[in-house]
C-alpha cells in the first residue's frame, strides 16, 4: 500500500501516518519526492485489514490518496488460488476445457412454452436450462414471472430433458424453495451489490452465478464475489452480460468481452458470457456468443423462444429455434478453433 | 407509441402490428415515410398496458423501435399529479419554499460520536439527523455498520436534540425495527432496483428517500419510485447522489445536478441532493452544496463528523464542524437568493 | 420523423408545427394520443434535409422531441448502398471474405525497428504495415513521433517487404507528404469530428481509416463517415477501438466489440478492430484479436514491436513477435471457423 | 512516481527497474510487500521527464503499474503557480471576484439577429458576446456557419455595443482572420485533442479558451491546456460544457458542475460553464447557471437568440430576451450570496 500525501501536507501529517501504519505493526517507508512525499508499507498487510486500513489512513490530515499494490479481494483472486477453479453441476463442468452452453426462456411462461424451448436447446446441443420464475423488472406494471410455479415448471423440464438447470432469485425469502427446484442460483445484475442476499448464499453449497452490475467495475464485481466465498460456499461463477452503453440506439448494454481475459488473469473463477441481455437484439447475438467463446469465455447464456413475437418478457432479444441452431454450429466450430470443445450432455 | 418498421419490413409485418394494436382496442395509423413505415396507436393508452405493450410490439416481426410519447411512470410523473407533492415529517416539510438540511456522520459508531455530530449540526441549523446503522460496503472485510444498537442511538440522539432522523434499510427484515427508531427511510443506491425491497416500504406509510443508482437513467428512477407509490406510498422522495464517473482520480461519482431541474420538470416529488457521497472528498462538499441549492434541490443530505480523521467509514468526504458551519452560512445565502430560505427547527 | 409534441402544447403548437412540416411539401399526420400529441412526416424526407428540419421542428415552441424513423447519414447507410463496400489497396482487399491482419509498431522510432518489425510481422502473415510518424500524444512533453523522415521509412519498409502501410495524419499540412509516402491513412480517435481534416481527405483518393471516437455514438461516427463519403472519397473504413471505459484500472478502454455486427448491419463500409490502444495491455490482445474475428471484423489493426520494453511509446500494450506469432495462428484458426481466410499476400 | 511490479516479477525484473530509474539520476527505494514489491522513486523528477519515464518504466518486464504521486501537467498546476491566473481582455477580468457573463447566439446568422441578440444580452447585463462563424457539425448536411462574413458581422456588434466578442476557430487557416475580428477564440470540445490547433493557438497572445471534450478526463484537459501555455500563451481559460451523459432523453450531456470547484483546487486558470450545450433544453439553463455561479464558476458562456424557434442551429437550447433577463437577474443574486458581484461593462 502507498500512501501519497497532499503537496501541503506538513511534516506532523507524514509523521500522524508513518505512526498509524506502526501501530499496525507494519513497516512504513517514507519517499520524498519532488513536491511531495509518498509513504509505502513495506511489509504483508493482512488481507482482513487492507480495506479498513486504506480507509483509515485516506481519512489522515494531509493523506491525498491510497494505492493498493495488492488486491482488496483475497478468495476470488488468483493470487490466493492460483489454478483454475471448476464447478462440476451434476457432471457439467464450468470452468474446465468444455465451453458450457445454457439456454432457454427469459421468462418461464407456460409448461408448453418451456418444454418447447428446452427440448429445442436440448437438441441443438445445450446441456442448461435456464428459465426465469421472479423476474425483475424496470417498470412495476411490466409481467413480474410466475414464481412457485415457475420454479416447479423447471425442475420438471430439467429432468425431462436431462439437463442442469439455473435461474434468478430476487429476495432471500425464496432461497430455499429456489434451490429445491433448481441447480444453480442467480444473482441478477441489479443485485450485485444487494449484500444481504449474497451472503444468504453464500451460506449455502448450491453454485451461484453473479451477474455483473452495469457500472460495476472489475473490482467491485470480484468483491461481489468475494462476500459470497467469505461466507463459505465456493462454488462461484462471474457473468458478464453488459455495462452502461454509449446509447441506446442500438444495443441495450455494451458486452464488454475484454473482462473475459481480465476476470480469466486476475481471478480463477469460471467465467459466463450473456449475450442476450447485452445485445437487447436477436440480430447481433450469434456473433457476439463466438466472440465470447474466442475470448477465453466458460460458458454462455443464451435466451431462447419458441416464438420470440409472442415472448411476455425480452422477446426482442431471443434467439428463434433455427438462428439458435445455427448458433451452435458456429459455437463448435469458434471452441474448436481455439481448443475447446462444446459440453455435450450433462452427467 | 411510435412504432417504427425497419427498411426491410414487409407488408405482413406491417399488418401485424396494426393488427395487434387493435386488438388492445387502440387506434393505428400508418404513416408511410421514405425508406421505412412507422404506426402511430392515436388513442389513449391505459397506462397499466404500456410497458407490456412496448415489448409485445417491439418483438414483432420487422419492428426497429418503439417509442414513448408519454411516459412509462404514471403515478410519479407531473402530468398525472401537477403541483408539488409535500412530505411533513413531524413538521419538517420537504418540497415546500424551505430547504431543509439533514446532516449528520456516514456510520453511527458510537453514543459520543452520533451525540456529538447531532448537536453540532443542530446548533448550525440542520433539522434533520441522518446516520447509518447498516452500512453497504463494497469490501466484505469493511465495518458493516452497528445495527440495531445504532439505530437505538439515532433514536435517542433524535429526541435529545428534536431532530427528524433518516437512516438507510437495506434488508426488508429490518424495515420493522427501523421504523420503530427513524422518521425516514432511505433506500440506497445500490439497492435502487431491489424490487422486493421496494415493494415492501411500499405497503408502509413511513416517507422514503431513494437514491439514484450510479447508472441509472432519470426513467428508471422514477420507475423505482413507481414501484413504492405504486404499493400505496405517497410519501416518496428522490435522491441524486452522483453517477458513474468519467474517471474516480479526483472525485468518486459526477454529481449530475442538472438531474435536479429535470425531474422537478417531470415528477411533483421532493428532490434531495447528497454532495457527500458523490464528491468523495470533504473538500468538494461546500460548492457542490451551494450549487445544488441554486439549482433548486428541496433538501441536502450532508456527512459531517466531529473527526473526520478517526471515522470507520468515508471520513474522506465527512465536513467537520467548521466547515459544515461555514457551508450552512453560505446555504442560507443561496437559499435566500433564489427566493427561499433554510427550514430552522423541526415542529 | 415523428414529432412528440410536450404534454402542455397548445393547439397553435399543434398547427404551427403541421404548418412548418407543409412548407418543405411534405405530408403532417396529426396522432392524437392519451395525453400528448404527436405529429408524424407521411411522405419521404430528402436525405439533404433531414438534419436541418429535425433541428428546425425541436426549436418550435411546445415541441418535446424528434426522432428519426430513417437514418440522419445517408451515403455510409446499407439503406443506401445495400452489398459489402470492399477497399482494394495494392491486391489487399478489405472487407471481402479474407481477414486482413495489419501490424507493426506504435510508433516508426529508427530505420532498425521499423525494419525488425515489419520483416516479423510479414513471416508471421501480416500484409500490411502500420507505424506512426506523427503521433498524437495527451501530454506535450511526450515523444510525438519522428515526422517526415517517419514517412520516409515506412515507404522503404513497405516496398522492402512487399507490403502495403498505414499511418495517421493529424493535419492538414501533411495529407500531401503522407499520400506520397503511405497507402492508407488513418485518422485518429482524437480527430473523429475534426471536420476540416475529414473534409481534406475526402477530396482525396486515397483509402481512409477512421477510428471511432472514445464517447462517439454509432450514429456520430457513422456520420463523420458520411464526411468524407459527401466530399467524393468512396474509400472509407471505419475501426473501432475502444470507447471509454468504467476504470482505467485493467484495460484503458471498453472494446465495444458489438460495434462489428451493428455497423455491418446498418453500413456497407469495411469494419476493422484495434484491439491494442483498447486493452493497453499485451496480454489481453490476442483474446481480444480472436474475439473479433470471431465477431465479424473484416480486419485487425495490432501493434507489435521488437522490443516493446524500449518502446518511444505504448510498448505496454504491444506484442513481441513470439506473442504476434502465436496470435497469427489462432487468428488463422478462428477464421476458418467463420468460414473466412486470412489475407496472406500483397498483390 | 511509484512503480507497482506484478504477483511475478521475477528479482531480474525489479532490479531492471532499479537499475532504469537510477540511470536517471534519481534515487530508488524498493518496498517489498505482502504478495508484491513496489518501488518508489524518492528524488524530484524534473516535469518534462515525467512522462516519458512512467511510460518507459510501465513498458519493462514485470511491470504492473506506474502511478504519479505529483501532477503529470506541470504550467497548468497550482502547485506551479500558486496564485489565481486572470485574464484582462479589454477590461473585461476572467478569474477575478466578478462573474463574467457571455452570452449571444449558437451561430452568426445575419447582421440582423447577431445585433439583435447583442442589443439585448448587453442591455441585460453581458459584457462579452458569443456568436459561431464557423461551425463543427455532426452531420455535413446541417448549416456550418457563414464563415468569414460571420467573423465581420462580430467585429461590428462587438465594437457597436462595447462588448468583448468570443468565437471558435476550428482550423489552423482560420487562426489569423478569427484573430483580426475577435477578441478571444475558442476552442471546441471536439477539438480538445487536436494538438496542431491547440500548438497554433499557443503561439499566439489572444485569450484562448478551450473546452472539455466530452469523455475528457481533468487530467486530459488540464493537458490540452499545458499544450497551449507550453508554446508561450499563457492566457487560457477552461470550460466546462458537459460530458457523455447516461442517457440522451431528458438532456444532451451531464454538466459537471464538480468540474468547477476540482479546477480550481488543481489549477489556476480561470474556469467558464456553459450550460446550453450541456441541457441540450433552454428549460434548465438558468437553473444550471445559478448553480455554476453558486459553485465558483468565474464566467458563464449562454446561448440566447431573437427566435429560438427560427434559429438555424441549436435553437432548442437557446433562451430568448425573456428568459435570458430572468436568469441574469438569478445570476445577480447568487453571486452576491458567494461573495462575488457581475461583472457590469466592458471598459
Amino acid at each position: 500500500m502507498i500512501v501519497a500525501m497532499a503537496n501541503d501536507a506538513s511534516v506532523e501529517d507524514v509523521a500522524r501516518v508513518v505512526e498509524n501504519i506502526r501501530q499496525h505493526r507494519l513497516v512504513a517507508l517514507e519517499l520524498p519526492g519532488g513536491e511531495r512525499v509518498a509513504i509505502g508499507i513495506a511489509s504483508a498487510i493482512p488481507p482482513d485489514l487492507r480495506a479498513s486500513l486504506a480507509e483509515l489512513l485516506e481519512s489522515l490530515s494531509g493523506v491525498s490518496k491510497v494505492t493498493h499494490v495488492s488486491r482488496v479481494y483475497k478468495l476470488a483472486s488468483r493470487e490466493f488460488h492460483s489454478s483454475d477453479t471448476t464447478v462440476n453441476v451434476k457432471g457439467v463442468v464450468f470452468g474446465g476445457n468444455e465451453v458450457v452452453v445454457a439456454a432457454g426462456p427469459c421468462a418461464i411462461e407456460s409448461r408448453e412454452q418451456l418444454f418447447a424451448a428446452a427440448e429445442a436447446v436440448h437438441n441443438a446441443g445445450a446441456t442448461v436450462l435456464r428459465g426465469g420464475a421472479f423476474k425483475p423488472r424496470t417498470s412495476p406494471y411490466a409481467f413480474q414471472g410466475l414464481g412457485l410455479e415457475g420454479l416447479k415448471l423447471l425442475k420438471e423440464a430439467g429432468e425431462a430433458f436431462g439437463m442442469v438447470t439455473v435461474t434468478e432469485v430476487l429476495d432471500q425469502h425464496d432461497i430455499d424453495a429456489t434451490i429445491e427446484h433448481a441447480d444453480v442460483l442467480q444473482i441478477g445484475a441489479r443485485n450485485m451489490q444487494n449484500y444481504p442476499l449474497l451472503r444468504a448464499v453464500g451460506t449455502c453449497e448450491i453454485p451461484v452465478v453473479i451477474k455483473r452490475g452495469p457500472s460495476a467495475t472489475i473490482d467491485e464485481w470480484l468483491l461481489a464475489a468475494e462476500y459470497v466465498l467469505s461466507q463459505g460456499n465456493p462454488n462461484v461463477m462471474l457473468c458478464e452480460r453488459g455495462i452502461h452503453p454509449l446509447d441506446r440506439e442500438h444495443v441495450r448494454y455494451t458486452l464488454d468481452l475484454s473482462a473475459v481475459p481480465v476476470v480469466k488473469h486476475l481471478s480463477h473463477l469460471p467465467v459466463i458470457v450473456d449475450p442476450s441481455h447485452a445485445c437487447g437484439n436477436w440480430r447481433y447475438v450469434a456473433s457476439m456468443s463466438l466472440a465470447a467463446v474466442a475470448a477465453g469465455a466458460d460458458a454462455l447464456l443464451v435466451e431462447c423462444h419458441p416464438d420470440p413475437s409472442q415472448a411476455l418478457c425480452d422477446g426482442t432479444q431471443s434467439l428463434n429455434f433455427r438462428s439458435f441452431s445455427e448458433m451452435m454450429s458456429g459455437v463448435k466450430a469458434v471452441a474448436s478453433a481455439v481448443g475447446r470443445s462444446v459440453s455435450l450432455a450433462a452427467g
